[in-house]
């Protein structure tokens, strides 16, 4: 229950996609007023619509949200984006008051992650690299991970809001970019474990196994990994609606490409994984859940995987 | 404490690496008379002398170990040994008595392990197909996970020893060939998650993160895996004493390239991941831990990783 004595905290949601909706939703939850705003029109007004005209006002522009805000949250899909709304037409920071915190969500590369802390100081604010794992869901519940760095002040300004929406906050140093390496290193892992997955549960189909056994005994053995008990469900039910799509993996191990070519690091496990994503999405498959590598490895083969009941 | 009244149940244990050595000493901890042979005669001299004459006899073949034995256990390299010790010359087949059961442990493609089982079957003796996973200290503690497929009268004849060595016995058919599909899949997601582990670590580094702490944050993170988990331990010790060999790796992601090439299946994950174990193994560390890969990037890109403590 908010305390009604408090002054009410304002804070900017800066894209309103499943994560940035969830991570709204937590803060109205905690007593914050929010301000939302997305590029796509037609997901500012039903955010608007679904959350009520008193606590979430629909800003006109990333702008008009950040006026007021004290805190101002980007949760955008990746660093051209978050500049664009930063710094572009109608950008927050030509309306935000200096002293407010600019907490930047997207998986980025450290070095952009670096840049927009610096052009964010020299309007007067302050930033927080902090990228966010979780999912949907979590951003509801105000139960994600960040991955947090930035100086102490940012940390402090931000703390509310931080409370509010996440569960697990990593205080990784004092310097933006860190965050941002830390997340990258994290979506290196992922990524290769979900393609991983895919390739052992269609080499199992081709060798005749019973998928479901497989997902049992791999469970519990030392081929198992979070995302391989997270994702072969999905398989195993047919089921590829997005929880979290191949899109966000072509786009992360890109990151991930990037990065490593920019400093001369081989990466070869991980460039396996992003060209199966990426074949994945030349398929036609890159809005449908990331576990759909599977079906890439189906079609090409002509297995017949576990079909969605009706 | 064994029951003195009951039958003294016969075992043979060929192949007295880390894994027979400690099977072999859960089999004497439950009551077994056992029969060790190693085709390196040291190893069977100072495995009898280490568990005393009077429950373990040394084998001068595998011939003379198998000839009194109820339970046949093979617990050597690959599927060239498997055959080797059986079929060869001194080999069990050759003394064995009809009706013994042959628990085939070794990691080999599931072809061989059928083709094993009719050899097995013309000298009118039981075949289990039955990889192991879980590493020396299971093996002793007979806490061992066995992966195994084959007849009903085959898994009722091994029984005993299987409780003896196994906290976790996974039936998964009547088929010989079963349980080795299963463990191959295993040894794929086991194999790409050491090597992206040691990739995603080794980048880390490049990037200047504090590696204790990215293992703190991955671990609770959807990058986790059991490999993650279980080796970055190693490199934050500097500590490449082989708990698992880089060598059984070029070997067990080996024949998941023969496998899935015989099946005309592509498997580039894993690809990408046998050719970093070979690279490893090629810069001379094959004998050395697994997790020797981050080493190898080390090595490639002048990266400063922990050091042993004296």
């Amino acid at each position: 229950v908010p305390d009604l004595n408090k002054p009410v905290a304002k804070a900017a949601v800066i894209g309103l996609g499943s994560m940035g909706y969830g991570m709204a939703v937590s803060l109205v939850r905690a007593g914050f007023e929010v301000a939302g705003y997305d590029v796509r029109p037609e997901i500012t007004v039903r955010f608007a619509a679904e959350r009520g005209a008193g606590t979430v006002t629909r800003a006109a522009s990333a702008a008009e949200a950040a006026a007021n805000a004290e805190i101002i949250i980007v949760v955008v899909v990746n660093a051209d984006q978050t500049s664009a709304v930063l710094l572009g037409e109608g950008g927050a920071l030509h309306a935000a008051r200096p002293g407010a915190v600019v907490v930047s969500c997207a998986t980025m590369a450290p070095e952009r992650s670096r840049a927009l802390a610096r052009e964010v100081a020299a309007h007067g604010l302050l930033f927080l690299d902090a990228p966010i794992s979780g999912g949907a869901v979590k951003a509801r519940e105000g139960a994600l991970t960040v991955l947090a760095s930035g100086p102490e002040a940012a940390f402090a300004k931000a703390a509310p809001a931080l409370d509010a929406m996440a569960a697990t906050l990593y205080r990784l140093g004092d310097e933006p970019g860190t965050g941002s390496s830390f997340k990258i290193v994290n979506q290196l892992l992922a990524g290769v474990h979900i393609a991983a997955a895919c390739e052992a549960i269609a080499l199992a189909k081709r060798l005749g196994l019973d998928l479901a056994k497989v997902y049992e005994v791999i469970k519990s053995s030392a081929g198992n990994s979070w995302m391989f008990e997270n994702r072969v469900p999905h398989i195993l039910e047919g089921d590829y609606t997005p929880r979290s799509a191949v899109s966000i993996f072509t786009k992360d191990l890109g990151i991930v490409a990037d990065i490593s070519r920019a400093e001369n690091f081989p990466v070869p496990v991980s460039s396996a994984a992003l060209q199966l994503f990426l074949m994945t999405a030349a398929a036609g498959m890159g809005r449908d859940d990331d576990a759909s590598v599977v079906r890439l490895f189906a079609r090409i083969a002509g297995l017949d995987l576990p079909e969605q009941k009706a």
